[in-house]
């Protein structure tokens, strides 16, 4: 049986294909440079706006004058076209989409290189760029060269201080950061079906840091009980029946807390091997670490104690801030010491919200540590909630399983 | 009997007093200029550092790597003097040295214009210099003149849509922006006794705005039960027996709810007249409107509705935001489409968190609308949270009597 890229895009790995994108969104960043292009391409037609969306979440709210205009500009632009407008707070573009808006079988570009997180419905999702998006919101469509995939098989259970997001670092350092250029990643096995919506969307979240076109996970029963929260009916995939030309398998039992060393995301060690260091800040956070599931597993290591070192948490999304306080999750955090901040991607990209200074040491739970990232001479180290928590305490890396 | 100033200063208005400093605290902007001056004087003395505070509220989390490196100086000059220290998160310094950290009769000095704020506890607290509090980390002490004092008669209580920020409006447009120079305003009267801890520090900290070197209410029972929620005994004051060389007196009664026009703050017309008016954000927070009561009150108007327009929440501290958590009240106002970002000054000064661009409009509840403030070719109306609530549901102008 083919690849779900193949079902999805209609042809064989290899082959180019004109497709229909189902749904296409941009955030305040790219939004303004499609807007531009869009407007270079002069034809006035802006399709199916019911599937575009605009998600300010980059710098939100507005860190200076000019950052407040060209917003001003793209809330314009949005009312124009009459697409679907997420103001300041909303959160961060791919979590708002997977909360009810991406689908098993669709088609998702967004204009954002971290767009392959939505292939966690069984969706072909990827990003594009500026220009591409410009066409799609012109002509409804794109092309696409179908990737060949490569198929990483999950075997056993996660358990204990290992997460989700030390899945990603270990097949991200298995791959290194060009070991899967243009291909799609599909996560398949026992393992896979174990791991929930949250964990799926971290998992595809972390594709394009292997050079993926697309992170997919086959929709399954926890696919249709998630989509069913949002009132939405999916059935279920059949999943590749394997003998991928490319294949690699991880152990969930086997995973351990794990570290991405600056400033590459495939530099992966234990946490055990950089155990003391010390850290000037801790981000728990962004579309790779920013979920319910996320906090919950931060708030749980920091109940009732207080972090040593200053720690920004930024829910992913409105939802995900309502879901933490509904549960005591999000005054367990502020209690233990934590600054909380507007939902979006934060200080991931070093706009404002925790800007790391010469020399400062962040670990974070985010899925780049690339130098100067967070802001010119800080150093990132990714890592899991649950680590984060631990060193948030500490104020130096720490694994989590000394607080377990 | 003399004034409350004359007392705590041990001299009659007029005369040049030699005081030592109970509490002196500065922030991330003006505690940096303070290290300088006080690294210049050379004597490497530091005295008192457990009476001495450094509150990071300005830029936090820092929004640049400038901002990040400058903080991370202060951090480690508090860590050589002792001094207490409040990380990112912790709130608006007037509010946390407001949360028992102030207490009546004493003389507390921050180096920030709104110090002002901390007289609500019948104390004399004032704004200095970076200077002058380099001055005072040396010495442990600083020379004032004592002020002539300004009564301010207040009768009757508030009901309906009227409160304390109004009645701050009020009284600065009463008084204009100079009307008070140098003077100490002295809230007094039946109506004075009827407001609570949080309508007291809003009053308090507009002071300035009139040119005040002081804010200040009379410590009663309304102080000593607040104190005693900190675990701190504190005994009343007995006020002035009155016969001011100055005197204003206003109806709680007759109050409304009003504006500030931009770019004064004495420009003060009632709600009513810019009805309609359209704005681009709402801002509820500082160290004016930032309070859990304020925060409250704009949830009562906004819960179960969305709001029509961004919206900036920011609470006034750590202990605020706890608050706001535990009661629904938080809930609330992101159920109803606000942003909630760090306590501290979020956008008040506009340097990150809700810029204004050029031409917006922006209905705040802080203290201050001076052009440019919060962003260049910005205008900022002052308001209470009531009438921002009012306003945010609307996205216009709007008296919060019409939601009432």
């Amino acid at each position: 049986m083919s690849t779900l890229s193949e079902r999805i895009l209609g042809a064989g790995a290899g082959a180019y294909v004109d497709r229909t994108v189902d749904r296409a969104y941009v955030h305040d960043g790219t939004g303004l440079l499609a807007r531009a292009a869009w407007t270079e391409i002069g034809s006035g037609v802006f399709t199916d706006p019911d599937r575009r969306y605009l998600i300010f979440d980059h710098i939100v709210p507005a860190n200076t004058s000019t950052t407040a205009d060209l917003q001003q500009e793209m809330r314009e632009f949005a009312a124009m076209t009459g697409m679907h407008f997420f103001e300041v707070g909303a959160g961060v573009c791919h979590q708002v989409m997977a909360e009810g808006r991406a689908l098993p079988g669709e088609v998702i570009v967004g204009a954002d290189s971290h767009s392959c997180t939505l292939g966690a419905f069984g969706a072909f999702a990827t990003g594009v760029g500026a220009t591409d998006m410009a066409g799609i919101w012109a002509t409804g469509g794109t092309w696409f060269r179908v990737p060949e995939t490569t198929g990483i098989f999950l075997e056993g259970t996660l358990s204990g201080a290992a997460s989700a997001k030390d899945v990603a670092l270990a097949y991200v350092g298995a791959l290194g950061m060009d070991g899967a250029t243009y291909r799609a990643l599909e996560f398949v096995g026992d393992g896979a079906a174990s791991l929930s919506m949250a964990d799926r969307l971290t998992l595809c979240n972390m594709a394009v840091e292997t050079g993926a076109k697309a992170g997919i996970f086959y929709a399954d029963r926890t696919t249709r009980d998630y989509l069913a929260g949002f009132g939405i009916a999916a059935e279920p995939q059949v999943p590749h029946a394997g003998g991928y030309p490319d294949e690699i398998a991880i152990d969930l039992e086997d995973v351990v807390p794990l570290l991405a060393l600056p400033p590459r995301v495939d530099t992966v060690c234990p946490v055990a091997e950089k155990e003391g260091l010390p850290v000037d800040q801790v981000f728990l956070g962004t579309c790779t670490g920013g979920r319910y599931e996320d906090l919950a597993a931060f708030a749980a290591l920091v109940r009732g104690k207080q972090v040593a070192v200053r720690t920004v948490v930024v829910p992913a999304s409105r939802a995900v801030l309502m879901q933490a306080v509904s549960t005591g999750v999000l005054a367990d955090l502020v209690a233990a010491g934590c600054a909380v901040a507007t939902p979006g991607c934060g200080p991931c990209l070093g706009a404002h919200m925790g800007v790391l200074g010469e020399g400062e040491v962040c670990l974070s739970t985010a899925n780049r540590n690339f130098k100067n990232r967070m802001g010119v001479g800080g150093e990132i180290y990714l890592a899991s909630p649950m680590t984060a928590a631990a060193t948030a305490l500490v104020g130096a890396i720490t694994s989590p399983e000394e607080f377990l």
